[in-house]
């Protein structure tokens, strides 16, 4: 794919960051901003299209004020620049961000000098609440720092438009699932209440990535996503929300396609999951092909 | 001076906005953002160069993710646009902005498209806390949506370096004094501990304006900023925190000044100051010449 750079998409994939966490003690409060950080300079430093986020960038549903700051700083630092965003979105932006304040990508407002675009679903760490369902990253999206996608408004049905994204010849939709409540979620899978809306022409032309953000491990008969509920069209699933560091792609032969977990950008529990070296995955795909580095 | 409006400084002056008070509230609970979004909307109907906050646009110290979110986004749907700025900067933004994460003016940040800048000190009300002393207008000054000035680090001294503001032939120094608590300040006066630090040279060619953020109105001996404590080489002192709307220019014959008080821009209190007409007011700087409307 190193040759072919003009038609390869370079997504840096990052989950669970949980930035916050700790933040007053006096040893390890910097650490999830220092990750935040390094995860930025790595995105700038390979050249990535865009960054993708599995949800928990925050701790807290409401994070502190210094935390949301420090998170805009870092942003505006790293992303807002003269880099020519080298991919096109042929989805409507009104339906994938249709839930936000602004129902628009942040790189094509005439405002703002978005160099390296994120694109992010919520986590249940940083979930929405409240009358207006606003969630933390919601801020960030009105910043116009980042995209957040995969939030739905409904609890009774969930409906899935990927972002359709284009470089050259590789075309990749891109569909994101917010956490739902596990049990929430289970259910509406088990009643055919969740669909997935698919590219109208040439849908298998297109390379399909889901990134959720549920337990995939089984905790109890409803506590967890089954692989096998997620439709076998798809060619990648990125899983967030669980925290040990699986970034190899693991192949589903019942589903055909491979999940690859990032785990958590930063230890927040004595695990044996959480020992594992922590990483970042860049994720490259051209046309059909994909793989991780 | 309408005859010469590239040598006149127009400026909107609003305070105590207290954005996201009674936000719950079933009946008052958008008069806040509406009252927010009616002054940002006459700053863009009546062209003024920037819009002047004196503290207080949160209610809380720690407002909710609503309410930060719906400030995000009014300010970035009228502040961000291709008006042209039309004043200079002469003053060293490192100095006047060294207490935020980006200490640099927005409107000059080449990734943002600032049409309408917007210049607050923090109130009592949105002050900052914490270890590191970020206050919530921080989070909209990282974000590049304001200038935040007149936050000081140090409890033992006050040092207000003015930015320096050029428009044409009319050139305008404004001090900022974000909320400090009442008897420190007063203690610091009284001790020679503030210097306001003029212009090097031709000092009185500048129009001085201060804008502070404390009690006017005499509480006990030292809880409040009295007038006297103020420099008499000020033109305008634009007093926010007192809720009453005094809008027409009060003269002081003492210090030879004029006192400005907005008022706050919703009732937060059932008192007789509050049932006054609300009011913004435009200010204008022509040389050494002003005006209010």
């Amino acid at each position: 794919m190193d040759n072919e750079p003009d038609n390869t998409l370079r997504i840096l994939v990052a989950t669970d960051n949980h930035v916050g966490y700790l933040e007053k003690d006096g040893l390890r409060g910097n650490d999830t901003f220092t990750t935040l950080e390094e995860i930025l300079f790595l995105a700038q430093k390979h050249k990535v299209d865009f960054l993708l986020l599995g949800g928990d960038l925050f701790h807290e549903n409401r994070p502190s004020i210094y935390c949301v700051n420090e998170v805009l700083r870092l942003i505006r630092t790293y992303c807002l620049n003269d880099r020519p965003v080298q991919f096109e979105l042929l989805s409507d932006a009104k339906t994938t961000f249709g839930t936000t304040s602004f129902p628009s990508v942040n790189y094509l407002d005439p405002n703002l000098n978005v160099g390296i675009p994120i694109f992010t679903i919520h986590g249940n760490h940083d979930d929405p609440s409240g009358p207006k369902n606003v969630c933390a990253p919601d801020l960030l999206h009105s910043s116009g720092f980042v995209n957040l996608f995969g939030k739905s408004e409904s609890v009774e049905a969930l409906e899935v438009s990927p972002l359709l994204i284009k470089k050259g010849s590789t075309k990749v939709a891109l569909y994101g699932i917010g956490a739902v409540r596990e049990e929430r979620l289970h259910r509406l899978f088990r009643n055919n209440k969740v669909t997935f809306f698919r590219p109208e022409t040439d849908a298998n032309q297109w390379f399909s990535v889901a990134v959720v953000h549920q337990n995939r491990v089984r905790h109890g008969p409803t506590g967890y996503l089954p692989e096998h509920f997620l439709p076998d069209f798809l060619d990648v699933v990125i899983w967030g929300h669980e925290h040990d560091c699986r970034i190899e792609p693991e192949w589903n032969s019942s589903q055909s396609f491979y999940v690859l977990q990032p785990g958590s950008s930063v230890a927040t529990s004595l695990i044996n999951g959480e020992a594992i070296t922590k990483a970042v995955g860049l994720l490259e795909i051209r046309e059909l092909q994909f793989k991780v580095r």
